[in-house]
């Protein structure tokens, strides 16, 4: 599928700096672009490519324009903007509307006729499957699942009972939503399974990565909102809320019982503690661990950065030993006869 | 279903403080509740939402009883006492024994005629499978596989070769058990993979997560002792034990080898090495790294917690330069002309 | 299968003290070994079992000989010789050609007569399997994936459109390779998801562990290359690149575009940015975190190991005061007549 450069940039409100007649096929990186292809700069780290891409045109914002020696789509945001045109060369694969005769679906399933339900899916009692909904291949749908207009569920995805997804989202594979949470009651001799009686509902326009967990309610449903976006590997706690539009990175992990703000953004591989909350526009670094509520928006860290291990040990050993520094202090400053330092870490020395 | 206050204090031991003969049809937590509803009081964090509950009847211990306007269930661990009767009100569904026509099983597998295998299902020659065993839909079990009674698959459970689940055991979607472990012997030129010949065994009343795995033994097998509770997307590498009743949150991993006590409770995000052993009633918390092995019961940590950004790299750029307060500090201590501190931190600063 | 100690000796070239006709059966410990079975030392951990262990025979390095009272393969590299020995005594269960009933192979897939489909398998349109393949049940192949010979996926991976798997490479259960990686664009007003047209490439002799997850390219593929070995529960962003031979323990993610060298060794739960490069030969320790590119071969960190919890938050305490250290040094060196110390942490102190 070829657009023109000028079909693109009227489309997409774009400024053009070149002509308008330029075919344009795919989409490529800076790098690796040729007389077909278009490329965007939208990360500074690659602007040193711009000099010799040999993309048909680039989409940028005004401020690297003047690094570029091809035909340019100029905007204010180039990588939505790209996003938008790369959606247009590459549209999905249209929907084949209907239910696979190997799909196993329970009588008093109600599926929309435009919806399309994919090879060994097994759909139980109570379902509903809205217009244009995609169910892959190897989905399970247990009872009460209800799927809004054009939901995705890419490939072998899990619904537990009664769990709602919101219109236009997208399930990756090995996603399972509504597991039962963690709850277990400690007794004398070992653990009581604690009903897990909630649900799951994801809002609309929200994505969940391949191999992500979402813990139905223990009580009260667990609510992912609107236009979240979450990453593989993530698993999500029972009764745990995510504000709207906040993105998760891989690997990170949400306890019970927690809420997260809207527009929050999580790296990857970060621990979050149950019960407490997390305000809006709050970001949080990668491999952070948050152990108690964090109340004003902001950027926050608990990382560290890899050292070469005999140079990290060497710190490590130091931080152990952080006690005798303080002694060391203590005695000169006996020995200059100054008062002990008025402060929190003189006052806890003395009582070590 | 509804049962009456007077039934349930009865049958779970508790004191009842009300009338004996109001009706409740479902749980609730504290703050939703109506009246039909039976909420419970167990984490202090939540006390403050007994002035203003709704519920019919809250279960909660003599120590919070004084607090609460409503009926009453006191009892001494009002926790586990909420999981039973949250049980008696949401029975599981009743199994359906049989096997699915859809469902794929191999010539000599042996299935208890009261156990139900759902759609989609696929077992191997030898697969054995106990009385009321429920396996759920696009379950795969391999040759040998032994489910002792009720256990549970809840849907998409992958069992490897000869693993073997204990009764009453529930496993989550999505969880692998008895895939090979990680294990390759270095050459020179690469690595030769090392077959992995043990295999699985889980004890009784183990609980799994979503999307944990339990790789099999390389030699001896992997076990997983009674009452284990695993939460989701855990790795737990081969020849691993861990024992009875412990219990382990989600994204955490442990290494090969590794031998975990009886009743531990390990925290979300915790990496454990191999080749250690950790003593019974350990406690770890969260996002904490365990490179040795624990012989002694207690709790441990090694978990730093979010700062404010700027903070935090402040901080950690003041760790990193903590030689240069050694340093300072041993100029200080010639000057005032004290005898060098005899400790490991002066030894230690002399010799960098 | 039994093969004699003599017939091991001269097929894997170990030097063998003993008698030549022992029949060995089966592998196994050290410690659980009797007179049917072979036992190998490589982990010096587990020397001192040599003493007393019951095998019919031990593989071991020529430095442990003399510990040994059985017979004896001694060779070079004793584990690398056990995994060979083992794969002997423990061959494969043989590929029963051909494609299960319940499979689901579109029109236009091409199988090779000497693969193996199982059940539930769903094969789309443009699917092309090799010679020898083994397709495990309930694996999902999109649109245009092709898988080189001896490729085994051993049960429910699901692969992407287009995603390429080199000869021999074994997936296990729950992988998915080829997903759509994590790109959206931010707006004002939420994300805009930006079409992952990229795929995967996976080299040859490949392991990818179970519940892995591995994201197509956005624009480029992603590529894994020959050798390579990743454990459970890894998650690999989109653009990544690693390095033949290279392996990675459980549960650590790497985030899109990053380059990880050739044999590299990487531990358990690591976090590694986007967008960096980390050099050929470098091992990163369990539990660490990688911020920035790694420019030469060596050994990294940023691991802390778990203290007595009341121990470590008297550190992490100490650690959060840390300029209160540098505020007691400032003083006493202006008691002591002293220049201030000309090092950065003092100049950073004094802007503080």
């Amino acid at each position: 599928m070829a657009v023109s450069l000028g079909e693109l940039a009227v489309r997409f409100g774009c400024e053009l700096r070149g002509d308008p007649a330029t075919a344009i096929e795919r989409v490529a990186t800076l790098a690796h672009a040729d007389a077909h292809s278009l490329a965007f700069l939208a990360n500074p780290r690659y602007r040193g490519q711009l000099a010799d891409t040999r993309a048909a045109a680039v989409v940028l914002n005004p401020a690297s324009a003047a690094g570029c020696r091809t035909a340019m789509l100029v905007c204010d945001n180039p990588y939505a903007t790209y996003a938008r045109i790369a959606a247009l060369l590459y549209p999905a694969a249209p929907l084949v509307p209907g239910v696979h005769p190997s799909a196993v679906v329970a009588a008093g399933a109600r599926i929309d006729p435009s919806a399309q339900v994919c090879a060994g899916a097994v759909l139980a009692q109570g379902v509903v499957i809205g217009p244009r909904v995609f169910v892959g291949p190897h989905c399970s749908l247990d009872r009460g699942v209800q799927l809004e207009p054009d939901v995705q569920l890419v490939a072998r995805v899990t619904l537990g009972r009664d769990v709602r997804i919101g219109a236009r989202t997208v399930i990756q594979p090995g996603a399972v939503i509504g597991a039962d949470g963690f709850g277990f009651a400690p007794e004398r001799h070992g653990w009581v399974k604690v009903p897990q009686v909630g649900s799951v509902r994801v809002g609309p326009d929200v994505e969940i990565g391949a191999n992500t967990t979402i813990d139905r309610g223990a009580i009260d449903d667990t609510v992912i909102e609107e236009g979240v976006k979450l990453d593989n590997l993530i698993q999500i706690g029972h009764n745990v809320r995510i504000g709207a539009h906040t993105a998760i990175a891989g690997c990170t992990g949400i306890s019970g019982s927690t809420t997260i703000g809207r527009r929050c953004m999580i790296g990857g591989a970060v621990n979050v503690n149950g019960h407490i909350s997390i305000a809006d526009d709050v970001l949080i670094a990668g491999a952070s661990s948050v152990s108690r509520s964090i109340t004003r928006a902001g950027a926050y860290a608990s990382t560290f950065t890899v050292e070469e291990a005999h140079t990290w040990w060497r710190l490590v050993a130091r931080f152990k030993r952080s006690a005798a520094l303080g002694a060391r202090l203590r005695r000169l400053e006996r020995a200059a006869g100054l008062k002990p330092a008025d402060d929190a870490d003189a006052r806890n020395d003395q009582h070590e």
